[in-house]
């Protein structure tokens, strides 16, 4: 696989304002830096994000993947990020090497007509046919969490050098290991204003670095919602951890997708909401 | 005025799901319910919104209001909620009595290409021109908020009876008055799966009971995100208070309002970021 050419401009976090606190002194206070990012896909605009701009050229390919506007890395040829024009254009190869654009104007049409904007924030949702149309693949039957990997991943994720800790209103998601020896390790920790762009910038990720999602885990800060259950089996992971609650659509989806979700996690403990036959707990079940 | 008719059709705002603790032990788990709700005004669809469906009448018009797809509540005949087709009907006065629906199709392509989903969920976002168009009220150069009043905001938000106790992953929302005498007290919480929704509603809420925004004081568990602000002065609340923290485009906007904005909340802790001229402190600055 050729990999695509990438600007690198990571943005950085956080901006410096000053607010009183409750004694009525002045503070420097860090607050999670917010631009906007227009992806464009061979000069066609596709949509306007909202980010932290932790990494950005991630989170375009991410999203031209979760969104299925982008069936393979192998399509895209470049992806250029300028600030200054606050845009990311994302070339394929099909421009780059025969100078014929990925879509022609029907295409676009329908492939952006196709877009959906699942829950989450709330409104503005298609969710009709959304799991048939989106089609993940199949999660892997035989794939298997211990208790001990868990709670690593739990640990991880606590002590990891967040802009969370730093400033608050962002959501972070992490891409975990699941291969014995080093199961629940930390391998790509994101952080951005919007969840649905942390977890983007993950998939795009895994696509540059052509990571499989089979023998992974994924943690969020964020609620289990029915986007994020949706986006975890899209990338192929079986295993979706929050220290959050869960809506019910998130519950049915994860039912439906056999995906093995778990749910308030704090300290030690946890919720075991669906696949739990993937699951293998320390000790046997004490008597209730 | 002449109030809507109004269906009254709120959904039970959880459901129970099974999950294994801990211990292995399997316990019934309330989690937050979830609905597509699809809003037509005047027979014509405007928008599916995902909600907990505590207060759909009040989210359809409080949508309408922010979206700016109606000037007043008094274009309004009836809302009419009817779950087993997972629909809201709104219906104008001109339609109701003169046959005439509210929107051609011209005015309604226009109205329609108009709405915004600003950030929060940081994907959709129309910003460019975002506030110039939006043109939020003046807020009230006089307003004041003395600490022992936010300190019973803040009181009242904790002991207040909420979904998201017993079942999380929902935001929610507080209309406080700011009234000498009861100054503090909420008016009306909302709570659902997306905060938009929730801000939505209380908007809705103050249309129909005629209340107005410029003295009381909004109250949100999530973060200070471009919209909250956006719709925090388009409502005329001059007060944005959270237990959450900030983004940048929250903190320029409050900024450019001339909206008095409290995050971080936790305990008597607060930071006081922008419209500190409005804030009186019990007590004059101790040294630093």
């Amino acid at each position: 696989m050729t990999r695509p050419t990438l600007s690198r401009c990571p943005r950085p976090a956080t901006v410096t304002v000053s607010a009183q606190d409750e004694h009525g002194h002045v503070r420097a206070v860090e607050i999670a830096d917010e631009h906007p990012l227009t992806l464009y896909l061979d000069r066609r605009e596709v949509v306007t994000l909202m980010t932290l701009g932790a990494a950005p050229e991630e989170l375009a390919l991410g999203y031209l993947r979760n969104q299925r506007l982008l069936g393979s890395v192998s399509e895209v040829a470049a992806i250029q990020v300028d600030w200054s024009v606050s845009a990311v254009a994302v070339t394929s190869r099909s421009l780059a090497d025969r100078g014929v654009p990925l879509w022609s104007d029907e295409a676009a049409a329908t492939s952006l007509a196709r877009r959906t904007v699942t829950s989450g924030c709330g409104q503005g949702t298609l969710f009709g046919d959304l799991l048939e149309s989106l089609a993940p693949p199949a999660l892997p039957a035989e794939a298997r969490l211990s208790e001990a990997t868990l709670m690593r991943v739990l640990d991880e994720a606590r002590r990891h050098d967040s802009i969370y800790k730093q400033a608050g209103a962002v959501h972070g998601c992490a891409l975990c290991t699941n291969t014995p020896g080093e199961a629940g390790r930390i391998l790509r920790y994101v952080e951005d204003v919007g969840r649905h762009n942390a977890v983007d910038a993950i998939a795009g990720w895994m696509w540059l670095e052509d990571i499989a999602g089979t023998d992974k885990i994924f943690y969020t800060t964020g609620r289990l919602t029915s986007e994020m259950v949706i986006k975890c089996a899209q990338i192929g992971v079986p295993f979706l951890v929050s220290r959050s609650g869960l809506t019910r659509m998130g519950h049915t989806l994860a039912e439906d997708l056999g995906l093995t979700l778990i749910g308030r996690c704090q300290g030690r403990h946890y919720l075991l909401f669906t696949g739990a036959q993937r699951f293998d707990r320390l000790e046997p079940a004490a008597p209730a």
